[in-house]
C-alpha cells in the first residue's frame, strides 16, 4: 500500500475537470483521463500536475505529467493545460473530486454510550466508545467519531463532523456544519480565580511593585456557569481549546476557522469569518470583530477588542484595543507603520553611536581652535 | 432547549443571597426571588444583574433586571441592589449557588476497565471507557470521567475531578481536590535526549558557531525514571502537559492553577499557589517560587529560577534567574524598569537620528564661520 | 506506596554498572549493590548518586549515597565513584537499567475495535478501547495503548509505541520505532482555506492596508488529500499536532524528536535528527534541514526554509529563509550577530539621548563664544 493509492479511486477527463473548475482547456493531444493531482516532480501520465509558481512551472518540462493546471496566461509546449485565474480556488474544487472522506457509517456503534434522554437525528454516525450525555441533541447527518465525549444538554446542529477524541462540555451549543478536529476541547472550565483580598497582580497594578504578605491567601475557583456557543460553518483545529464563559457563553461567530492548539478564553466574543492560526492565545473577555485574521502565536490580553477586517501579524502581543482594518504587529503590538519606525530605529542605533562619536571629535577640534 | 435553562433550576431570595455573600442589601421593593445571574443586557425580572464596571452600571437603567449586584457605594434609583466590596468574590459565591455540576454518578461504569489490583475509594465515580492500571489508588469521592486513562501505581487523592480524555502516566502522585480538564497529559515522558559526542548546540555554546560534521550522530532517548507529583487543590487546564522527571518527579505545589495548553517540562519544581496562564512553556529543571504569576505565552529557559511573588508579564522570554518579587517583561526578559527604558530608547531612536542631523548642520556652520 | 519503589525492583553491583556505562570505577570499600539512582540530596546507602555539577558534587559530603557517578577527574574522599567523560550519556544507560516500562501486554484487548481488514503483526499490543480502521497495518511488536484511534489505510512500522489517547488520521505512514505521547494528533486536516476573490491578507500584501468590502466573502475549506509520513525513530510529544498535507504528505525525517504541544502545519518537510522543542509552531509548506534545532516557542512562517545544522533560539519568529549552520534569534529573526548589535543598540539608545543633549549644550556655548 502506498499513499498514492488514495488518488487512484476515480478518474476524470480533462474536459470534465475544466468544466467543473471553470478554466480554459488547451489540449495538446487527447482529452485524457487523470486519476490524481500532484506537484510536477511527483506526477505520472495519469496525473494532472499542479504548477502555480514559476518554480513549479519550470519543472513541467521534466515532468511525466499527463497535463497541468497553470495560472492564466501560462502555456506549456506540447502539454495539455488548464489555465485558471485563481489556482488555489481551482485546486480546492479538484481536491473535492479526489477526496476520500473519513469512515463514519450512519448508525450508532454498539460500544457507544448514549443517554436515553439524548436525541439523535436522522442519518447520524456515532462511533465506537463515543459518549453522549443526557438531554443532548445531535442534528441530522452529523458524524461523531470514536472516543468523542459530549456532555449533557449539548446542542449539535446538522452535518457536523467531530473527529476522534473531541471533548465537549455541558450546555455547549453548536450550529450546522461545524468541524472539530482530533482532541479539541470545547467548554472546559474557564481559568478564573479570585482571592479574598488583593493579590500580587492587583497590588502591582496599583503600586508598580509587589509589596505585602500574600502567604495566607487562598485562591478560589470561579466555576463557569456559561458554556460555549459556536456558529454555523466553524472549523476548530486539533487539540484547540475554547473555554466556557463565566456567566454568559463564550461565542464563536459563523464561518470562523480556528487552527490547532489555539486557546480561546472564557467570555470571548469572536466575530464571523475570522481566521485564527495555530497557537494563538486569546485571554478572557476579548472581543474580535468579523473577518479578523490572527496569525500564528499571536497573544491577546484580556478585555481587549480588535476591530473588523483587522490583521494581527504572527507572534504579536496585543495589550490594547485597535479599530477596524488595523494592521497590527510587534510586542507590545502597534500599528504596522509604527513598527516599521521602531525597527528602523533599532537598526539605526548602532550607526548613531558612531555619528555621535565623530560629532564629539569635531566639537573638540572646534573648541581647541 | 436554550442555555438559559441552566440558570433556572434554583431560586433564591435577595435576602438569602445577601446573607451568603455578605453584602449590603438595599430593597427598592419586595424581597424577590431570583433564578439566575447575568449581565444587565441579558437580564430579566428573575435575574440578579452583575454590574461591576461603570459601563455595566450605566446599562442598569435600561435593563429588565429584578435586582443588581453592584460595587460598594453604588446606588441605583428604584432598583434593589446588593452592594459588595469585592464584586468578583461575591460573584464566585453566587455562581456556586447556581452551578450545575458535570454528571459523574458514583460507581464504576460497566465499560470502565479497572485492573483488579487497583483500589477504588468510597463514593468514587469511574466513567465509561475509563482505564485504571494495576496498583493504582483512587481516593474517596474522586470522579474520573469517560475516556480517561490512568496508568499503573498512580495515587489519586480524595475529591479529585478528572474531566474526560485525561491521560495520566505511571507512578504519578496526585493530592486531594485536584481538578484536571479535558485531554490534559500528566506524566508523559520528558523531552530528554543525548548524543555520543557534542552536538550542534553544545558546539555553538562553546564556539559561537556551528562547525563540524554531525551527520553520523545518533540521538539517544533518556527515558523518564521519575514521574509527576501534584499537590492538593491544583487545577490543570485542558490539553496542558506536565512531563515526568528524569530521575526525581516533576512537582507542582499545592494550590497552583495551570491553564489550558501550558507545558511544564521534566524536573521542574513549581511552587504553591502559582497562576500559570494559557500556553506558558516551562523548560526542563526550572524552579518557580510560591505565588508566582506567569502570564500567557511566557517561555522560561531550562535551569532558570524565579523567586516567590514574582510576576512575569505576557509573552516574556525568561533566560536568566530572577529574585523574589520581580516584575519581569520582554524578550530577553528584564526587570520592568529596564524594559521601560528599552521601550523609550526604541521610541527615541528615530528622533535621535533627526537631532544628530541638525547637530551636524550646526557644527558645519560653526566651522565655516 | 511511594515513587521510590519504582527504583527498587532491580539491583546492580558497582562493577556491573561500570562495565555497562564504560566508566572508571574507584572503590572506596566493597563492590556494593545499588538499587536506584538519585541526586545526592535524595540518596541513601543503596543509591548511586548522580553528581554532575559542582553544586551537586559539593552535596556528596553530606549525602548518604552508597556511591556516586561523577565527571572524569572528580574524586570524593571515602566514597566509591564511577568517573565518566559524558555524564548525561552514562545517565541514559543507567536509566535504562532501572526503567519500568509502561504496561502493554501482547494481544488485543477484548474492548478494542479492529476492522476485519486491518493487519496486526506478531506480538502486537492493542489496548482497551483502541480503534483501528480498515486496511491499516500494524508492524510486529508495536504497542497501541488504550483509547488510541487509528484511521483507515494507516501503515505503522515495527516496535512503535503509541501512548494512550493518540489520534492518527487516514493514510498516515509511520516507520519503525516511532514513539507518540499522550493525545498527539497525526494527520488531522491542514488549515487551508480559499476565498473566491482576494481577501484581507492578499489585499494588505498588495496595498499595505486593508481596503475594500469583504463582507460577502465565503471561506472555502481545502480538504487534505495528502496525509503524514513519519520516518523511523521519530518521537512525538504529548498533544502535539502534525497536520496532513494538501496534495503531498507532510513528512518528518528519520530520528527527529518533537516535544509536547508542537504544531507542524500541512506540507512541511522536516529533516532527519531534528530537535523541535515544546510549543514550536511551524506554518504550512516549511522546509527544515537535517539536524536543525528549534528551541521552545519558535514560530516559522509559511514557505520558509531553514538549512541543515541550524539552531533557532527560543521564541524566535522566523519570517525568511536561512542557510545551513545559521544561528537564528529574535523577532523578526536575524542571524545572532545582527541580534547582538540590535540589543546593544537598544541598550545604547538611552545613553545616546544623554550624549546628544550634552553635545547640544557644547555647540550652544561654542556659538555664543
Amino acid at each position: 500500500m502506498t499513499n498514492t493509492l488514495l488518488h487512484e479511486t476515480k478518474t476524470y477527463k480533462l474536459s470534465e475537470i475544466n468544466h467543473i473548475i471553470g478554466g480554459m482547456l488547451n489540449l495538446a493531444g487527447d482529452d485524457i483521463s487523470v486519476a490524481k493531482i500532484a506537484p510536477p516532480g511527483l506526477a505520472d501520465e495519469k496525473t494532472l500536475a499542479l504548477a502555480f509558481s514559476e518554480e513549479e512551472i519550470a519543472k513541467l518540462s521534466e515532468s511525466n505529467a499527463g497535463a497541468a493546471l497553470v495560472p492564466l496566461g501560462v502555456s506549456i509546449e506540447s502539454l495539455s493545460t488548464i489555465e485558471v485565474e485563481r489556482p488555489k480556488l481551482a485546486m480546492m474544487k479538484l481536491i473535492h473530486l479526489f477526496y476520500v472522506p473519513v469512515d463514519a457509517p450512519a448508525g450508532v456503534h454498539p460500544t457507544a454510550i448514549i443517554d436515553p434522554t439524548a436525541q439523535i437525528g436522522e442519518n447520524v454516525s456515532v462511533g465506537a466508545n463515543a459518549f453522549i450525555g443526557r438531554g443532548s441533541v445531535i442534528g441530522d447527518n452529523s458524524k461523531i467519531l470514536p472516543n468523542t465525549y459530549i456532555g449533557k444538554f449539548v446542542e449539535v446542529g446538522k452535518n457536523c463532523f467531530f473527529n476522534p477524541g473531541v471533548n465537549i462540555g455541558d450546555f455547549a451549543k453548536l450550529g450546522n456544519n461545524v468541524v472539530i478536529n482530533h482532541g479539541a476541547s470545547i467548554a472546559a472550565d474557564g481559568f478564573s480565580f479570585v482571592t479574598e483580598s488583593a493579590g500580587t497582580i492587583e497590588t502591582a497594578k496599583q503600586q508598580g511593585k509587589v509589596e505585602g504578605d500574600f502567604t495566607a491567601q487562598k485562591i478560589y475557583k470561579i466555576p463557569s456557569l456559561g458554556s460555549v456557543t459556536i456558529g454555523d460553518d466553524v472549523e476548530i483545529g486539533a487539540n484547540a481549546c475554547i473555554d466556557s464563559g463565566t456567566v454568559e457563553n463564550t461565542s464563536i461567530g459563523r464561518g470562523t476557522k480556528i487552527d490547532d492548539l489555539v486557546m480561546i478564553g472564557h467570555n470571548c466574543k469572536i466575530g464571523e469569518n475570522c481566521l485564527i492560526v495555530s497557537q494563538v492565545g486569546i485571554s478572557g473577555s476579548v472581543t474580535i470583530g468579523d473577518r479578523v485574521v490572527l496569525a500564528g502565536q499571536v497573544g491577546i490580553a484580556d478585555h481587549v477588542s480588535i476591530g473588523a477586517d483587522s490583521i494581527v501579524m504572527a507572534k504579536a502581543g496585543v495589550s490594547k484595543s485597535f479599530p477596524e482594518r488595523s494592521i497590527i504587529i510587534g510586542q507590545p503590538a502597534v500599528h504596522r507603520k509604527e513598527f516599521v519606525r521602531q525597527l528602523k530605529g533599532l537598526k539605526d542605533a548602532g550607526r548613531l553611536a558612531e555619528e555621535i562619536k565623530s560629532l564629539k571629535k569635531e566639537i573638540g577640534e572646534l573648541k581647541q581652535g
